[in-house]
């Protein structure tokens, strides 16, 4: 493989691009090279759409993310977005904008990344957008997914004595890009945590079977992902509820990973886990009442764990038990802007 | 209004976009605010998808273009794929890379030109992403839209014989850029056929009635839009298609903006008619027998006229009939890229 994407016309990248991008599924009636593609709806349920873009030197820096960790990202980010919906990928739309001096081979492997995850997720390519870029690398990805009217998790449905529960561990992700900005990463001579950590950042894993279990069980009133860390999360969905909340920092899954290398880097993990918007986990509003279908969905869906880490209250602030303490939560919640 | 975009934070960015997005349509069941939207589908009709995007010094310069204008195209390019297919708008989502120099008044217009578009054609902003970007400012919309499954417009219908008609009048956009391009344009004092070629190729009219009309008809068997140009656009067409083509050159619809144009530019109108891609008119295969229907559907669908250019053919060649002469068609196509 050699050349750059200057080497190439638009209509022969696109063809490139088809080449790469797998069976379209049943539910694509039209893919990829016509004006538009067309798909089926599923009987009954809503079409839920979102969109989001990765942007070279904010968003990731080409020297130190894989060509195909991008493409992974890219797509992963948004199928977050779905899970938060309690929704099932129909397909995916990529729009490129490509500087000149992109090797053919990481144009490749972009694609290929973001198609293995698409395969694996039931969200095929079904078309999109090249571009030339006079500057950075921006990879921007719109996914359209199906939920059942009455089964979206939107933002807005928690109740004051709702629980909080979070998926996973947080704070990993974060403290692998505080290791990656810290300085060049030598991949071989790394600590296992330190290489969990930055993977985590590079290619989290979309909370997709959780999302949906949950809202399929109506186990859950609401959900948001931790895009922007849990504390913009947490205060996301308090204001879209009407709510107050009040979180146990004890009970915070943190990630060994994090743990592990925020004494090295001279961070707080408890921080890391707060603010981290790279985990891509998922938070939920549960009713008590609902606490053991939720967390047999969440077992059920076999993914990942969730955590109580508080409740929804009648109030308006947020606020963070520390020990004895109750503290005011500052929104520190990592945006990505 | 002062600041620029480096001055306010993600969230109080897409609260400002918020509050200029509009009333929502009935069928947005969920908009902007939320991980996804959610947006009712039509029922037993297939949804509809696309996207493109505009990119700072590749497709518009922010020193000869209003912001409302930049805008405004980056929904009317994605609405002409509807519009190809045969489709109705139903929702758009904007992803932004936005330098932080962008005055802030600039992102206000530019959101104004695309609602004022999506407002009038049906197809409400339900969400996207805003990003910062270290280089040109990207506009990439995606659109969803609807059509019935044995309505839709692909591009592979067409078959030989049938009749190629294209809307509208081809040239003025390429020639409004060309003068664009050839130095600063004074707009008090230029002519009013530059103006209106500036213009066709500034805030392009998407074909959307003039598209559904001819699919609901089925008086169409195929349609591209010509964001390619025209020559591309048959070159496209035929080879999805399996046929070949031949064009009357004398038949094409030539703007008098770029006849007028063509002799102060020095340029050649016809070829400004078969290259330019940014007229965003469309190209229809129609069936002999379905010539009244589809004239009748065009007139019905009020917003431009058709013109017969020539035909389809059994073999796989695009031929050009100039005068006694029959050449072959060269791809001459503007590509964006």
């Amino acid at each position: 493989l050699s050349g750059t994407i200057a080497t190439v016309d638009e209509r022969a990248l696109v063809r490139r691009l088809h080449a790469r991008a797998g069976r379209p599924a049943a539910a694509v009636v039209l893919g990829i090279g016509d004006d538009a593609a067309l798909v089926e709806p599923v009987r009954g349920e809503l079409v839920v759409l979102a969109a989001d873009s990765l942007v070279e030197d904010v968003h990731f820096r080409r020297r130190w993310t894989a060509a195909a960790d991008i493409g992974h990202k890219a797509l992963a980010v948004n199928l977050s977005d779905l899970a938060a919906m309690g929704a099932s990928p129909r397909a995916c739309l990529l729009s490129l904008a490509l500087p000149i001096d992109l090797p053919l081979s990481d144009f490749d492997a972009l694609i290929d990344g973001l198609v293995s995850l698409a395969d694996r997720t039931g969200c095929p390519l079904v078309g999109g957008n090249l571009a030339r870029s006079p500057g950075p690398l921006v990879a921007d990805v719109t996914v359209a997914g199906s939920v059942h009217r009455r089964r979206a998790l939107t933002r807005a449905g928690g109740r004051p004595g709702d629980d909080l529960y979070v998926t996973g561990l947080l704070g990993g992700a974060l403290a692998g890009l505080r290791l990656l900005q810290a300085g060049p990463l030598d991949r071989e001579g790394a600590s296992p945590e330190a290489i969990a950590a930055v993977r985590r950042y590079e290619v989290p894993t979309p909370r997709l079977r959780t999302g949906r279990s949950a809202a399929r069980q109506a186990a859950a009133r609401a959900a948001i992902d931790l895009s922007d860390g849990l504390a913009g999360a947490v205060t996301q969905l308090t204001e879209a509820s009407g709510t107050g909340a009040i979180l146990d920092l004890a009970a915070l899954p943190v990630d060994p990973a994090a743990l592990d290398l925020a004494g090295t880097l001279g961070l707080d993990a408890v921080e890391l886990a707060l603010t981290g918007g790279e985990d891509y986990e998922l938070l939920f509003a549960v009713p008590p009442r609902r606490r053991r279908a939720f967390e047999a969905a969440v077992k059920r869906a076999g993914e990942t764990t969730a955590t109580r880490i508080g409740r929804m209250t009648a109030g308006k602030s947020v606020r963070v038990a520390t020990g004895d303490m109750l503290e005011l939560l500052t929104n520190k919640g990592f945006t990505h802007f």
